[in-house]
């Protein structure tokens, strides 16, 4: 990456009041590489939360906003008003901001899932935005410079046709009911403000985006077996999905919020004809590497195979020095950046857009309403 | 595992010529402990191969028969003729010996998958047995001390409920197409002499069977999505299933023999209510433990936890002195000689048996019914 | 960490101009959460590079210098001065900078080790820093959340009284003689910059930091083996110690730059009396712990152990999501910040101070004194 | 391994009385590839013991002796009387047996270190064996495959000149005080029955071999620093040793009984000027090779890099199939039986001779003497 010495995007933030998860992770990812000032919020609907959060994050007080809207009108009043937006509110309430901030010119940088509906999504995907205002889903797990080096290795041919796809996010962290007062679950595990999936939508579609960045490979249909093993609960806490893909290649993918001993298991294998990729998202510094009748190699960031790399702009540091979550996250922030700037074209296709959200959510519908239909194979069309 | 001063048992092989893969496993397996003494075989079909390997082997030339009525009917005459046979032929001539030396009163250890059609099992199965002929079933894998642990500490309720398991067992061998020559790929890629299932029979058996043994589910029914990549194989060599188990477990297998990168990848991982465990069979001295909001731990092999440990006599030195594929294997022998004699009580439950074999086989066809039904979910009892 | 919504301190630097790692490092780790702006920069003693070097990074060019004593003249003047300065020269031009910045009430960071001579680590250390000015020395592996958590465990009591540390260093990337124009390693194998010692110098003195910060043991004396393998290199690049601390326990540390097919390899075991640690820096989200005859246990960061974990300031995201190389030199930089601003009680005793830069110094003075006599125990106090 | 066909050679074993550890497994080792056939011992010196167990392994009681001067005495009037013997007690009673058998004619297979002094070791080098007969010390670490392919690996030049070799083996089973009733503690840490070596005896010995083997280095000197942590222990259970080879390459040895945590963990690493080799007993069926600049590649089992590959006849089954302890040990027992059956050119200088061991008891006293000289640095030929 490197430092670009221009003048820094002002950014607001929707949701990331204190406490939360997401909206800290992107606020460090907007300061790694000083592209971004973060300038105002809209952090809370609650008045009080949303003033208290502004004063621990450093935003002057008077770009403090209970509510987007308030921001957007504001803002757009001020001559040093916000350019971008980041917003990592629950997925109901991705929708309407993203809407309004693309009409109004404002570039949005969303998390996802793109929305709670298929179609809110696709309406979303249909928005004329304003002045050229673009757009980022931060599936930010195709930030690691090895998934970016292992889509690089499937598209020159190193593996060879892929036959097989490997998919999998085990975590834990919902295998027994959490206490009534964790905010990160309570939403996850309520239809009306995740939608129709629970660990599909939270988790799975990570999965699914990564391994569509990576192989490259249009799916056919889905074969899903979704789950609620905590008694009560009302979404999927365990997905597990037989995956067609256009050209003959099959596919699995397990994502568990219930899968005890696992933190934040994601993991990817590709197998081809000729070779195999396998990346561990808690070890991401580090991709196994085989090629058929030879020893398996392990590729560390920041290295090349067969003149395959990641792309310079990727890597920060030598390979041992490792670079984690934070990093790869900051790595879609700043090439966002880039391209707020006109200068994107080295990043075309690398980073999530509208169109990949939309498809996240017909992963999502598609799956469960195989599951609905006792395993049918399922297309997106379908749904 | 106890040296036990005893007389060996005489034992007859039927298969396992020179060049054969496992003929040569369940010699040293038997060899191992001391427990068996190898003194005819019907190596071959061919006289010359048969004659030769016996030579090979240091089999009295007078005992090494081309055929294996022949060896039941001549050894059936010796005073010290065979007790035992192994039966280490390709699945479609596992029925017709097995079948004949039970109803001799000879026991049997025979190599899975039990035979090559589900009703030649089921036939098998009704064969009442002379002299209280005992069966073996070659299911080698559940033989490693820490698969048996695991399944103690399932028993024992370590891991509470059981939710998920996920079970692959991914190769590479024959990702292109072998050589001509390849005596182990030639049969195993033929239906005439492998049955209706070619990853599946071969591998995903030992994956099936594995599953069941530690974790003592009950399938209820699978739903299956069979491959064969390689161009002009007759016989899957991809095989993903998912799986529903009697009282709401879920579970997902992966077989596969075009998985590049993969030698010999069987794998095991049990997530329950309150733990779970991860073993890897290419590194089966350490297994992974996992309790609901601690630090993992590593088990090894020879040690407890929570009390519980392997049964003791199914180790042979201590921690950190690797055992490996042919210790299991030998395990097998060693408490198959023991049931023969007339001390089998401590291993109820944990010797593969007749009964097994069928299960497996149902296993195979259910698979094989619901991948051509388009991944209809199929009870064993529906084929 | 908590983001603090307080002022950004005004930080300046020394050194780091286009193509250095370090300097590079040290600014990403001074935006990360927040705490400082860089707003000027002696980056270079070339007038054209210093230019440049500060465009690139963003620095107004009036606040961009060609030498450190016009950065602190000039930056005195103004209101808006620099309030700390962060020093990233080769190890020759340590002293002298930060000698000046702390006679002039400047807060210093300083990269390690403290300087190229061991005389002038001590004169450093008897400078009288003007207005309270505190030091940072950025032996950055400290501020890994696991290394903090093993220390105090120690600390705890989790491993009985100490007996045995094994640390060691390898890298390759010095395995060859390197190209000219690496810069690199350029001044790492010039005695005239990098000083007395090679890769105990650069890698060494981690190495040795990381494990008196982690065990607190006092070093009794140390006996050496240094090598230079590449042919023709003036300083070390292979390290062998034994050493003896106070109270009985023993020690090896290796540290080598020709050892190949290690990135950046830093390891560290603690082994006690009832319990060990094992940590690893490639991968820096996980350290093994041992009680003696229970089973190992796999810690990740962000949990505990007997009550014991790393402070929680230490710790941005779930366990999972790896932290890496820059978030632990970023927390050096967020906690100096709270020292700066006189909230810094909770971090006493985990900064880098002078005092450990002089005591590094000793360890390089002793270990390159023993090899010159043979190995000769040889304690600090001689040197 | 090729399985002979030919006659068993009749073997008697001297030690190895009902629960010894090691006696055990030199009888499997000689029963796992059909080489041999156990057929006389003098188990123990206490009559009431050597009967029963003789017993518990089968042997004739009239071949059941009570001291081996009895055993070699009878055996040698018997036609069908011992070829060899296995020497299976505590170091102090090797010599006399050893001489005893190898002046009448018996081949010999002798558990290491070779005796309990350097001047018996040098005695028994000496003795004129009577009618040929052969001498087998086990290091059996030297039976793994993979060990084998490195040596061949760093023959045919893969590593380049070798520089540094790290070395170790930790163990915990005496971190503190054994139960008094444990029979291998108890003759392992009295000098009287294990010679002026504790750790450095039982285990520095087996690291020591491993890394001769492997590298083929000539040792120079060795500079050691030996300690008893366990109050009260007469034996060191912690050894720290700097080694230089002849050639310039540099070592580090550790073992250790009281490094918590670690079962059996001898690991050998190897770094030469174009490559490195990392091979961990425990896992022995994998082994990491680093080319310079490069991915590191992780060899497997019966496997091959740049057309080296370990000797065919060392691998019993495919990769993926876990070998371990016993059939190393096996190994040599099986090459042994050739070269004693006059077929042993194919194992010249693979199988561990007098010659090592006296080298062996040359590298436990010149540490020792080394340590008790405060470090110096210390040549065999002092000692």
């Amino acid at each position: 990456m490197a430092e670009t010495g221009k003048r820094k995007i002002r950014l607001g933030m929707v949701g990331g009041g204190t406490g939360a998860f997401i909206g800290y992770v992107h606020r460090i990812a907007s300061r790694l590489d000083g592209d971004y000032e973060l300038v105002a919020g809209a952090l809370s609907s609650r008045p009080a939360v949303a003033k208290e959060s502004g004063l621990n994050i450093g935003l002057d007080p008077a770009r403090t906003y209970t509510s987007y809207e308030q921001m957007a009108e504001k803002e757009a009043k001020r001559e040093d008003g916000i350019e971008a937006v980041a917003i990592v509110t629950p997925n109901n309430v991705h929708f309407a901001p993203a809407k309004l901030f693309l009409e109004a010119g404002i570039h949005v940088i969303c998390d996802k899932p793109l929305t709670s509906t298929l179609a809110d999504a696709r309406a979303l995907a249909a928005v004329k935005p304003a002045k050229g205002a673009k757009f980022l889903l931060t599936h930010n797990y195709t930030g690691y410079p090895l998934v970016r080096q292992a889509r690089e290795m499937i598209k020159a041919g190193l593996l060879g046709k892929i036959r097989v796809v490997q998919a999998e996010y085990p975590q834990d962290w919902l295998a027994v009911e959490p206490d009534p007062g964790n905010k990160q679950a309570a939403w996850r595990t309520d239809p009306k403000r995740s939608g129709a999936g629970g660990a599909i939508g939270d988790i799975g579609t990570h999965a699914y985006n990564l391994l569509r960045f990576v192989t490259g490979l249009k799916t056919d249909s889905v074969s899903a077996d979704l789950q609620s093993f905590v008694p009560g609960r009302k979404l999927d806490d365990n997905v597990q999905i037989l995956m067609r893909f256009r050209g003959g290649a099959r596919g699995m993918l397990w994502a568990s919020q219930v899968a005890v001993g696992h933190e934040n298991g994601l993991k990817l294998r590709v197998y081809g004809e000729k070779g195999s990729i396998e990346w561990v998202q808690a070890d991401p510094n580090q991709m196994w590497y085989a090629e058929f009748g030879k020893p398996r190699q392990l590729l560390t960031r920041g290295g090349s195979i067969s003149g395959v790399s990641s792309p310079s702009e990727n890597v920060r540091i030598p390979g041992g020095h490792p670079e984690g979550y934070l990093e790869a996250f900051a790595t879609l922030y700043s090439q966002f950046a880039e391209v707020i700037r006109g200068n994107g074209k080295p990043y075309a296709g690398l980073l999530p857009s509208l169109a990949d959200g939309v498809e996240g959510m017909e992963f999502i519908m598609a799956s469960v309403t195989s599951s609905k239909n006792n395993g049918k194979w399922t297309k997106f069309s379908e749904v």
